[in-house]
């Protein structure tokens, strides 16, 4: 059996070595068009920070072995193509036409079974100057490698990248932090993080990227990246010119799927990637393909989507190895799992944001927020917020996103949720997981579940939910309609109520004897610093016979993450 | 409604508290025969280790509020009565018959629902000198108080633990790191932690306390405790004394159910707890029962188990609460998740360890062992241990461990495993399961991956594995039937094969050619560091025809944890 790859980065390079180990006789053929194969690409962002010294680090196995073209000629008796572009598929006469790079030399390369995992190429906004001299895409190592000798070699003042995902925001660390640059980011969306994030967290990871002194610009209509003799020396806005000398285009991927498209296969018109069936085969049976280039399903939407994802690529070339060696495996979808670090915060999430759950036709879709320490107060390391985007009507899980210091603590509720999130579990499943307690890693109850929690009393409707948004927005108006009652003591409360005349401060302690006397035609919002204490005395407002109850979801920690001011 | 609560730590407390937020108008009577109530405790090891500075820090709210009998009293409208014993119940008359412990007067209390969260009393073994000054054990904030004060007022000097479970462990680490005394620990069984950790887990742990300075004695024979003028003096053996001057029994607790099997309610002859169904109803339906001293299912093997552990009381409080005020929750079962830290160390699991789904007859029991960086090499905190415990014949997963250093990347992997086992899921569902990536957190496939994908290799029969104790046996044996094939680095092996004459290099790089010359006649044990390149090694040895290969599970890595030198 002859296996011909198409690109020898992650999917192609798992097809190939998984298929040998399989079955030791099979004839690989590995072809890429670059002299880089086989390398990490999520680690690029810390190569860029120095966490990695040399470029060569990614590109290594875990016992110091190069993964070169040799390594897998030789070591794993793959015959590697590097160089060398796979310009056609010949479906009917199954070959591949390649190009050798170097000598400009073509020829066919048979095949029983071919594998497409030619990735995915950037997305280059349409505006003028993306070929300045210092405007880069960070899509490969050789981008890279150009990006840290500028650094390195002190060519870089001031830093600009355009686009908040998560790239953009890595990258943003790497030049804020490591190199101690003044970094603009430039985002076209209101928010960071967009489609992947909800506003109520987005707006934290704002903040904090603003006190680590980034000079994060929303919703900018970028114009033209200006340069000045061929060099790149700032970016223009609709509202502003923000200089820089290198700017980085992290504007996002999509599939490359011109060979695929080339040789008739079904590509999807709506996601551009290449339509696979759960096997990990195309149109054509005889041709897999997988990784940045494929559709695949997204669990939730039950729709195709692009998921350009190392992790996926890599669970997919072992699928497409299975299969082709004779067995049966399957990759059935997605529910598009992330995580990330961005300076001192761990961002991650799966599942759809309320945001997309609305567009997507849940309209029913409303979410529970949770503010708390991940771990027991005496091994804290400060606030972590959870989000639990739900269908208030048939209380289905649609989403998670969390954000928190930079432990481990945020990878172990996104693996949780996760990891079940594929069985679309109701909210009572999630309050009913069983999560490993100590108080070193987490609480009694694990954030996890208090979110369940305060998801259920909104399905139960033991609470109204009000947003902070709502509240501050009143507050300018002055609305006289609505009464702030702090629970907190009120040495958290400082001058606040003073500043404010509608914000009044009964403690907690005091609450349950002194809300009888409370106005009953107002709109009584509930506020403490995270929601728990206010839940409660709402509940004792509702028994009183009270209509009006609001609890501010979040407490007041949440605005004051978002940077502001009381 | 008139709603009598008995026990007032974790899940007495919680259920009082949400059952009040569901019906502000229930009465809720709160009984205890202790003065301290609702505290945390599994946070009484880090009193001992002073990350707890104060006792009322694990009894205070994260709002800083003390959680005592007036502060349930008042604040949340609860009739709590400390320092008062329930002695009997008269389910005919539905009264609790309790006496104050300070005046020594007896009151009858009615009930509408009644709810036993009596907790679990320790097990005290059946030795001699348990009752000598300076012998505790660590049941309750009193008893933590207690040996606080001996260790601050500098009088003790050898500490001795006895029992190296949970909190065995955890208060090794007390004695040892925070106060920085020569520990001893004894253990009936030949490892610590037993039932929970296979002994390849368990002896990394050992050899981890070792280097940390404790004296660990494994199957320890217990004779005596020995005292003089009533204190103390040390601890005898079978093979030895043991000198010491503070003795922990760390044996185990057992449910407390004197009050219900006195009440006639169903009491489990196998396990002593309390018979309770899924909505935590005791064979009684207006008295439920949780926390400590119940029977709950065991997911895996479907029998009736006691696990105290704080969090399923915790959650199966709020079950009560909710079944209570006309809701309808359950309570389902356990699959007995657990974390904890010890010294530099995190500890975790969900399941039935190896011994223990054997005992239980799943015949076809094995496991899968990964030993890995849980990060990218340039986030690395050194290597981690997962282990997969599965029946090969159905190829469900059966249990779950995993040794690391101290990050909550064991809680990652304990959380993504735990949520998904009570679905009994194959080796291929956690192969499939989507998790999120990104170098500073985990690898590409993360190691629950990793661990499956050794696990189906083992499944599929594509290598056979052996254990490094059969490895070791022969080696001492010289048995000469066996050849270890090194596949390291020629650095890496240094001069092991000088030492062995059974035990050869040929690196991984080279094998591919090499390995064709080897006796066909030989056991071929194929090693490296941590079994990849060994896994490989072996499928070009199987590819050759030879017949008796065999991989070493964890690779060398495993045994040099375990502090054996070669």
């Amino acid at each position: 059996m002859r296996v011909v790859i198409i690109g020898a980065v992650a999917c192609g390079t798992k097809t190939a070595c998984r298929l040998k180990r399989l079955r030791p006789d099979a004839e690989i053929v590995l072809i890429d068009k670059d002299e880089f194969i086989s390398y990490g690409g999520c680690g690029m962002p810390y190569y860029l920070t120095e966490d990695v010294s040399h470029i060569d680090e990614l590109r290594r196995t875990i016992f110091y072995v190069l993964r070169d073209e040799k390594f897998f000629q030789e070591i794993k008796g793959i015959t590697t193509l590097t160089k060398t572009l796979a310009e056609e598929i010949d479906r009917k006469k199954k070959v591949v036409k390649v190009r050798y790079l170097e000598s400009g030399k073509m020829e066919e390369i048979p095949y029983d079974k071919l594998v497409i995992a030619t990735g995915s190429v950037p997305k280059i906004p349409p505006i003028p100057g993306v070929n300045l001299d210092g405007v880069f895409t960070l899509s490969n190592l050789h981008d890279a490698i150009k990006i840290k000798e500028r650094l390195v070699s002190k060519k870089v003042e001031r830093p600009l990248v355009i686009g908040a995902g998560f790239i953009g925001l890595e990258v943003v660390e790497a030049f804020g932090e490591s190199w101690e640059l003044p970094v603009t980011l430039l985002e076209y969306f209101p928010q960071v993080l967009p489609r992947f994030i909800d506003p109520f967290i987005s707006r934290i990871i704002e903040n904090h990227l603003k006190t680590k002194g980034v000079n994060v610009v929303l919703n900018a209509r970028i114009k033209e990246i200006v340069g000045e003799n061929g060099k790149v020396k700032g970016v223009r806005t609709e509202n502003g010119f923000y200089p820089a000398d290198l700017v980085l285009l992290a504007t996002g991927v999509k599939p490359n799927t011109e060979l695929a498209k080339k040789a008739g296969l079904f590509v999807s018109p709506n996601t551009e990637g290449i339509v696979v069936n759960e096997r990990m085969q195309t149109s054509d049976p005889d041709i897999y393909a997988g990784g940045d280039c494929v559709e695949i399903k997204h669990l939730i939407t039950g729709k195709g989507v692009v998921m350009p994802m190392g992790s996926l690529a890599n669970r997919q070339g072992r699928v497409i190895a299975t299969n082709i060696a004779g067995g049966k495996a399957t990759f059935k979808g997605t529910v598009g799992a992330f995580i990330l670090k961005c300076f001192d915060m761990a961002i991650g999430g799966c599942g759809l944001s309320l945001e997309i759950a609305l567009s997507e036709g849940f309209k029913d879709a409303t979410y529970a927020l949770n503010i708390q320490h991940e771990r027991a107060h005496f091994f804290s390391t400060g606030y972590s917020y959870y989000s639990l985007v739900f269908d208030k009507r048939t209380t289905k899980v649609l989403g998670f996103q969390t954000v928190g210091p930079f432990t481990d603590g945020t990878l172990a509720r996104v693996h949780a949720i996760s990891s079940i999130l594929p069985s679309t579990p109701t909210i009572e499943e999630i309050s009913s997981l069983e999560l490993p307690y100590s108080p070193p890693f987490n609480t009694a109850l694990d954030p996890i579940h208090v979110t369940s929690f305060i998801a259920e009393n909104i399905i139960y409707e033991r609470f109204k939910p009000i947003a902070w948004d709502e509240i501050i927005e009143r507050l300018k108006k002055k609305d006289d309609k609505m009464l702030i009652i702090d629970v907190r003591n009120p040495n958290e409360v400082k001058d606040i109520t003073q500043k404010y005349p509608n914000w009044i401060n009964i403690p907690y302690q005091e609450a349950r004897r002194k809300i009888k006397d409370l106005p009953r035609d107002k709109d009584l919002v509930v506020v403490c610093s995270v929601g728990a204490r206010a839940y409660e005395a709402a509940r004792w407002l509702i028994n009183e016979g009270f209509k009006n109850v609001y609890v501010a979801l979040g407490g007041i920690i949440l605005p004051k993450s978002w940077g502001v001011e009381f």
